[in-house]
């Protein structure tokens, strides 16, 4: 998972700070303890891509080869506990809205990128030719560590319930494996990312939802 | 998962199409949306084979090798999905009675095909000496994506509640795994599948049950 | 997993016994069947090494080389059945505190000699130079057999919920790593054991517990 440039490097960060905080927020409504909070977050953080390892027998998998998001994913979620343990009323008051709309925006870019990353890993461990493969993988990559997540915390997968979230991770995913055939990888990436903030975004904004075969609709 | 020969290919299509409905009817009975229909479907349909696949370091796994079983699930989901939005009231009457008792039996003839087809691809894979480990990954192929399914739709793993379901897979892939070395391999195959498919029937139609170790004994 | 010296050969024995009784007490405790006790049993004791192993590409795992492990979880899992099944006041009376506080005393022991032999694996299996990597690989030897009996089970994974369960294996795996590098490795794997044995006993005993981010603080 090593940035290959700055810019990638920026949007993984925020990426990994987003999936983290998403995490150890699940942990603390469901008042798990540091440790159930630690590992809630890390988890969300940098579970897509150990999921996307081992199933492509990457050995030992990329969190373990270069810990940066690992301790990145830590120190996020240390930081936040600390916040919310000192202030306990931060849960309820009006800054909650504004932390989760920023959350939402930098989730979206964590997706993004981690999507892109995945394909990105593939291709690099030799699979580019297997085009179903590397589109799971990114995808895999992207919404695997809250999947993980929500497993864990006895919640159904945020994926499966709303709002065209790993649609979103899907359609880049697909986008960036079609386009980088045709063009430069660093554009095509680029591209493939910012389409997944882009939609997810837009769904997030206009209440977009996928139909349910019953009642709802 | 390549069949080998054609009646072996339409039992392993006949189990797609069970695995991926009872997945299917899970997320819809759980009102998730069409990604979740479609990502519970065909986990259940593929995800045994992925875990026997991760586990014997299968790389990539068979489901991406040859992705006609995966479209097979995503087309099953589809046309269920279709079906069920377009006519709700099918879900109370009494057609779906007979749905699930053809179910039932279709999902008897997946597991019983799953079954002899993870040992295969554990032996094809070199571990043919590992008795221990050909007859658990047989099972794990037969009932592993059902876990998943269960895992998450946030439900006990049917596997581990009902109706002699896990245990007519062991008992084939028992079967199975002890003729191979007797007699012809497709006979053996055959015979494991069948008792499979057997005592699945055999034990919804009459209610075996195994015993609990409190109350309701 | 093969045993080096007989002292912890006895350890991992009274670990996995120890383990197979908690995951089967989990399944009886929910009603679920034979197989399910038998399947819960059996994943909560060699469940972790599974984990860790899969993360490695250990090709097959070790419980499938030596399964000696595996059966005696089952026939753990089996006694403990039967006993249950003809004497089901049995769980109601006073006997079963007394067998609550052996079984903690056992399972400290099984999480402190997992916890080390899950280093062990590691560092045999060439990562020794990944410390992070072998330390994950130690806890997740130590506490996956029991997450995936939670998550199995349908309940939030014990070790994110209460008394410096997994801390205690975290504590031992640095230990053990870091003394490695200074003393001899029997000795070094012996102070990590039972350093996890003793601040789980301790934890048990004062009702340690870490910090919560909200109310019960």
């Amino acid at each position: 998972m090593k940035a290959e440039f700055s810019l990638f490097f920026i949007i993984e960060v925020i990426g990994t700070i987003a999936f983290a905080s998403s995490g150890a927020m699940v942990a603390i409504k469901k008042q798990l303890d540091l440790l159930g909070v630690v590992v809630l977050g890390v988890t969300t953080a940098v579970g897509g891509g150990l999921l996307r390892d081992i199933i492509i027998g990457n050995v030992p998998p990329a969190m373990f080869q270069d810990p940066l998001y690992v301790l990145l994913a830590f120190f996020t979620v240390m930081i936040l506990f600390i916040i919310v343990r000192h202030n306990q009323r931060i849960l309820a008051g009006r800054s909650i809205e504004t932390y989760e709309k920023v959350m939402n925006i930098f989730d979206a870019v964590g997706l993004g990128a981690f999507t892109v990353v995945g394909i990105d890993t593939a291709i690099l461990s030799g699979y580019g030719e297997y085009h179903f493969l590397i589109i799971f993988l990114g995808v895999i990559t992207g919404v695997g560590g809250g999947i993980l997540r929500d497993i864990m915390a006895g919640q159904t997968p945020y994926v499966l319930r709303k709002h065209i979230y790993a649609c979103a991770s899907i359609a880049g995913a697909i986008l960036y494996a079609g386009l980088l055939e045709h063009i430069n990888g660093n554009a095509a990436m680029l591209i493939g990312a910012c389409s997944v903030v882009l939609i997810r975004v837009l769904a997030t904004r206009f209440c977009w939802n996928l139909p349910t075969a019953t009642q709802k609709n």
